[in-house]
């Protein structure tokens, strides 16, 4: 079977040599950094989950390319059964580590499958031969992908020629026999660092005088010119520390990444000037990643709900009738916003590449959901949680023997919970909502899967406004 | 084929002698009253679209009882695509009538048949037989059925047993070797009037000494004993004048009903003291029909978005950005409460009688949102249509020569919609927000399907909070 | 003193010969008209409230342009405490009437007062004695005041003079030596036919284009060519009815104006061209009603609470902690309402003229509050109610002897509140929110002293967004 | 005059030897230490800003007691003005500090003062004689006082005499001649350690059980058994890096800090037993924090909606339509919750010992809408801010001379904003939302003034529902 061990990712990714800078440094090797550690963690409960009995089953998939058995989240769906797995697994993922990402976006390779397809169709060009091969030997060694799209933008009321300067959009800045030389940058990058490969693709509609920023390729992560810088994360330097105070000792990580004059030979190309699929290409990028969001959210509120839940015990309010109601709440939140995701899986369709696509109105309104229930989950979380969770001590100070018994007096609970459970629990939620793994919930509205008013316009340029406005009409008799 | 035409069914419930009071006055025949014409003119939807080739793949269905083509709204769903069917066709159904309720409600006919099942696997008992032979007869007529399950409840803080009156909650007065006798009355009913045959359920958990209102049973509409007394609905009286006034030719009714010592046969009876299975059946009726509401709900919010972009239209702001990122809110909104529906149907499962159920949680979490989407979407209705929503002048006045001119004039819109065409649709618009049909809006929260508190309290019983409790103790470290 | 009773004003208003359609029909006076008689009532109130020694303080005002004791509603305020006074009355009003609007418009005198002083001082005009006598006159004879300002608009895109149909908004069709002759329609006129004076302004800020259109004046209500057509509003035909049915035999009435080429003398012209003080003219009247509209709603919520609570009662359930929470919910809003408006009034300022203005952004928040919070309570009051707001039955039902006792036995409620009792409240709540005063509430945000995005822009406009820039720069270490 | 500088402050400090544990280990002062800088930077704007002649109106004020000028923090208010300076006041500091808390907390000096003074009254005893001997220091030597009032509280459901441990609620374990000893702890002390005197009085309405806990008292904070260990903050290692990734210079903090046995001479004892005063205790000190939160959180919005329009600016979209409705509903929620707060002010009443107090329901409602607006507006910022937000590499990296001149080009704006600048404006937003001062965010709805749900049962206490009913009633025909 060619799925990786957690281990064996990290074996693997040992040997990526990429260019990577954090904290003013630059490091050899990021899988030994300590603050990548948690992301790493994060990231392999894909890979040894995938070997677990219990989740094997729908963690991995039976590939129509390979004819192997393959990872769910590096394998082309080709039915809504298929998508509904992918939506059912990233919730799973979610809730085994503690609501963050781990990373594994699976969702960008079908709508490059698809449309690859669909330009060789209507141009005789042969990217989509191109990138199975490409995704075969993914698929085979099990590889992590860093799928970028989102560039710099500049001044985001001028379109990429338009610009002052003429790289606030990656472009292709010479075209050679063996392939292509592409400079720009990629922001906001999950999973920047930690891959074998990147997938590069535009970042909205182009026209036709945009056609040297029309470009779509695969390289190697390490490949010359590509340097990337880690963000700085809410608390990362407790990564260091370890211990109850990080919260949670998983995580995700992101980047910024600069490329720099890099080379790209001609099979790894994918596209190359064709304008006119853009909008198609951002349509479907966006309905598969939007839809999966409903369930990766639907995950991250469970953990919320659990740590909530056991703070509320521990006060000893559990069967409190107010307290339950919100509760309540918080369950008719996350649930919702994983029935918007099942439901555009169950009500997508197939693509003429024969990959299965979400229904578009559905994703779209999936991510307009998870732009605003999150934050009213962490609202009622806090609420029910009080006060501690914003005055909880550190570990060292805890354990100091001055204060240990007094702490452990002090801050017990009821039902026989001790100080050191309430701490734990405490700064599991003070992690998610404003510690190392904040980034989570708070990037959920701008920036994941796109920005809000992204799928706002998408809504609009893709529902029957036409048809609901004539049904009214005949209604109400202005039209027979 | 079995299935009516709604001129068919207008003939059938012209013979059934229902005892109906509206007005003061005790009518012959309600068929042919002024104001329940609107209602009937829904419900006959139901029938006739199910003719129309366009429509009659959704809306027919192969039954398994009477192994006939019968219609979907009288059918017992065995899997996930007979539930989604179910949402698609309310959906539909109230698209096509201006977002009234078409009263032809399939919900219970489910659950009965699954809790009968199980009564007699449990307890020995032949109420599934006798349920079945029934519904044969129910489907093989096509009949309208009026579910019963409200109950006038008295002092809510206590069971029915201990209410000062103890003809509070329906209950069995008489036991003899023929049948019951039943008194008690049944409140909020959609589609009293409009009906051949009543189902009557209990309608809450109850416990050994609240046995003799545990009581299940189906009937004739112009059984002995039963009065209908037809609810006073906003603008009613409109219906009289009719015309555009009315707003919207589609309509919905409602009743009290007394149940005046009547006697019920054996073979009818399909519930008599089994206080035990109380909570499984409201759980299951209350899932049925949570789930059902998500697409009505869409139905309706497809009608005022219609309406809402019409209205947007006729003042020359079709194209102004603020006012299509509302309309994508509404849209946005919509699709939520259907996807909740949807989820619902695709996650269920297989009861032990073969009928499919809808999966509790989404079901619930559908209840919840039909409780505040809708007047979130009418809100933003309002504030586009702007004034002339609540200033509407009469059909009479706007027709009067001496100010027809004037108001062809100073009501015209842009684009050429003319006056008539404004007031038709602000008209439509009105009837759904304060008008004949606001009923229809405004019952969402509180009743339809059982009141927003009910659907909470169900999420809370059957939500694994201990699951996603000790998931937290794990990633927190509490819980190895 | 000036100040008129109710019955006073009813005769007064006896005299005034305005034309009037109604239903199809011309009528000759309007105060008896069967369907006018409750916004009559309501209007009355403002008058005897003023006499009740409970209430004389806070409704009357020492003018200081009559030197007399006049109604708080009509004086001109000079200080915070006088815009306080009309807030605090404004929800004393709407307690008293049971949520309708009174109709006594105060708003508008204010800024009429002190634009016409502005544009004296600028250009050398007359317009503001003009104006004070004639206010001196209206407070003198304590008149009732159609202030109208919305015109039809035609395309919303189009400036006044760029409409194909030039009477879009009202305009000087003629300039004599005695006076002006005007054309036009005025929409959405609260109070228009139980007036006795009408006071007009232009709608939008104009261009020097449209010139024509910025036209401000006051005439009788019965001068010729001015033709009122009453709006059809919810259920009101019951009105005619009267009784329990139509829920509060409070109301309120709108109309829409026609002014087909209307006589204006010069002493009663106010504006005459001067467009280029349109946009403050508008923000004024903006600001004013905006203010006044957080009592309005803050009273009409005090209403809906004591209904809910009370039918809470009635159900046993006062006690219930999920119902309190519910209902300090309902208050929370309402008093959030009620805030903005005082504040607006407290931190106001004075105008040139010496008349006082609220804050205009506090003003607008206001507006933005009461486009909201009003919707929120009423579906509260919905979940609460219950199932019965939608089915009760007509009066002439309960009444009939046939059926009363079922009713007074079915319908009662806990703690001896009788079937009666249950009926009647439910029935105010259901006049409420879709029966005779649903317009009401409804209205709140599209209309009621304009539509809520006129407010969003307004706000837009004066908020010191420079200033907050500026201080996050300094803070961020941008700007020194 | 009495009031320090924030160098005088600092100098002043600096003598106080009070027992301070943080990161494990005890430190000598704590004005050297690095975290701690920040929040003494917030601090010391209390006291330099007060000498600011464009501030020292606003931020001074004649007290009473002294007969001199003293801070307005200190100084008790004896008219509506007063408490509307204060509120004024707290919302400049927010803007001027970005957003963070000041935490000089005058709200508790007050009802302090007011509830001895009844208690004398009632009881003869001499804690107002006390308490203001005590305020009189306080304001000449102008320190920071340490209100105290949460303490641990273990299980919920039990009153304090109730719990396993005695000790989880302060208490009076031995009364001397020379004055009593206390035991316990008190919780989310945000200005803790910089602080001159504590101020403690009891959490909770207690009952004659409880009286061991009705304990009110002064104390130096240095006083033997006084122990403070810092609370862990977002982040707060970056307050040893300092520069931008810090986000914003100024900041807050907190403290757990126990009572281990300490003495208190009775002349600092201003309570002792006095159990039927604290319900009235608790809402005075509730009314006047949750009125004054009303200011501080539209100070904190200030700054958010000041970074989101420069953020928008930067990306060239400032004359976005959406975005400029976007930040029109930011300044909206930030303008209600400051009306909540005046409204409270303004609406007041003076007690009988002459202070001044706000108005309980608005109090409550400042309260109620501190606790969702701030979520709102921090998604709103969220989302217009766009991803940087959460991907900002560190200042070592930006400066790291490998990839400067890299960040430089793609980081740069519309309109000539550089990459730096850009870049701090993205650090001070991000600081707020999850980074070094997020906890002033999130702690709005759960500990601020209370929880939330405090606030929503005194609404429900104090509010006159009964009259309410009684209105409805009167409208409905049930009552005459």
């Amino acid at each position: 079977m060619a799925i990786k061990t957690g281990a064996g990712l990290i074996e693997s990714l040992r040997k990526v040599k990429s260019v990577f800078y954090i904290g003013g440094e630059k490091v050899d090797n990021f899988v030994d950094h300590p603050i990548i550690k948690a992301s790493l963690k994060s990231i392999c409960l894909n890979y040894d989950l995938a070997h677990d009995p219990e989740y094997a089953e729908l963690l991995t998939a039976d590939s129509p390319l390979t004819r192997e058995k393959v990872h769910l989240l590096v394998n082309i769906p080709t039915g809504p059964e298929d998508l509904v797995k992918r939506i059912e697994a990233v919730r799973l993922l979610q809730q085994k580590s503690g609501g963050t990402c781990t990373q594994r976006n699976v969702d960008p390779l079908v709508p490059a499958y698809s449309i690859t397809y669909d330009i060789d169709q209507e141009l005789g060009t042969e990217y989509h031969e191109r990138y199975k091969e490409w995704l075969g030997h993914v698929q085979k060694n099990d590889l992590m992908i860093n799928f970028s799209i989102t560039d710099p933008k500049g001044d985001r009321t001028l379109r990429p020629h338009e610009q002052s300067d003429p790289d606030m959009y990656l472009r292709i800045v010479e075209k050679r026999k063996d392939g292509i030389v592409v400079r720009g940058a990629k922001c906001h990058q999950t999973n920047g660092i930690a891959s074998h490969e990147k997938l590069i693709f535009p970042t909205r509609t182009m026209t036709e005088k945009d056609k040297d920023y029309v470009v779509a390729f695969a390289i190697p992560s390490d490949t010359k010119g590509i340097v990337h810088i880690s963000a700085r994360l809410p608390s990362d330097t407790r990564r260091y520390e370890g211990g109850i105070d990080q919260g949670n000792p998983f995580g995700s990580h992101t980047c910024t990444i600069f490329y720099n004059d890099v080379f790209v030979p001609w099979e790894r190309v994918f596209m190359c000037g064709e304008y006119q699929f853009s909008p198609e290409l951002l349509k479907r990028f966006g309905d598969h990643h939007r839809a999966t969001y409903g369930g990766c959210n639907a995950g991250k509120a469970d953990v919320m709900i659990g740590v909530t839940a056991t703070l509320a015990e521990y006060n000893g309010l559990d069967n409190n009738s107010i307290i339950r109601d919100k509760i309540s709440e918080m369950v008719s939140s996350a649930e919702t916003m994983f029935a918007c995701g099942l439901a555009a899986a169950y009500r997508g369709y197939k693509t003429e590449s024969g990959a299965y696509h979400p229904n578009t109105v559905l994703a779209n309104v999936s991510k307009i959901n998870i732009s605003r229930f999150p934050y009213e989950i962490a609202r009622i979380a806090t609420d029910i949680a009080g006060g501690l969770l914003f005055t909880l001590p550190s570990e060292k100070d805890f354990r100091n023997p001055d204060l240990h018994e007094n702490f452990m007096k002090y801050f017990k609970g009821a039902k026989n919970a001790s100080a050191e459970e309430r701490l734990r629990m405490f700064s599991l939620l003070q992690s998610m909502i404003f510690g190392c793994n904040a980034v989570d919930l708070h990037a959920s509205c701008p920036s994941a899967a796109g920005s809000f008013q992204a799928a706002r316009l998408q809504i609009n340029r893709v529902v029957d406004l036409k048809g609901k406005k004539r049904a009214a009409k005949i209604i109400a008799g202005v039209e027979g």
